[in-house]
């Protein structure tokens, strides 16, 4: 399987009401894309200091299941209705994971 | 439960062999501390583009069980023998996530 962790950085001016705007929207993205298999996404809890505003945490099969994911129209709406003007900066990595993880 | 990803970029230099010996400390360090509940590490799979090179994903229980993590001898050991090296940048977040999350 293949874990894709993206991190980002908000422009100034992001409010809670946008990140809450963004959660639901991106869960609601991710329900409909079956070949994600996992989702976890949200406000950084900054339990230790970091310019990293908000994470998102996928799960899934293969490469083919990523580009289902990222190449989604849903995902696409989801950049120009929220991210797009609350990115300053992301950074993404995808590791190989056993099939025992779960999200 | 708390899930805590970071991303980090590598100075110039960085060899496969150097993050292979990384990959060996951290997973051994990993096993080592008890509140590491699920822990993957590795080179970013560049599926596609971005600057992060390397992915680490762990889960803990809870703040305490972050801190036993993060403030622990062999944490610290990783970063004086390989990391503090290595490292250009880094970017962490921490995300609540359920108790059925597995790593």
């Amino acid at each position: 399987m293949i874990l894709h962790v993206a991190l980002f950085r908000w422009q100034p001016g992001v409010t809670d009401d946008d990140v809450a705007r963004l959660v639901a929207a991106l869960e609601e993205m991710a329900r409909g894309i079956p070949e994600i298999r996992g989702y976890r996404c949200g406000a950084n809890l900054r339990l230790r200091p970091s310019p990293a505003d908000f994470a998102v945490v996928a799960l899934v099969d293969d490469e083919a299941g990523l580009s289902a994911y990222l190449d989604a129209p849903s995902h696409a709406r989801v950049y120009s209705d929220h991210l797009t003007a609350m990115v300053a900066d992301r950074q993404a990595s995808q590791l190989t994971v056993p099939d025992g993880v779960a999200l």
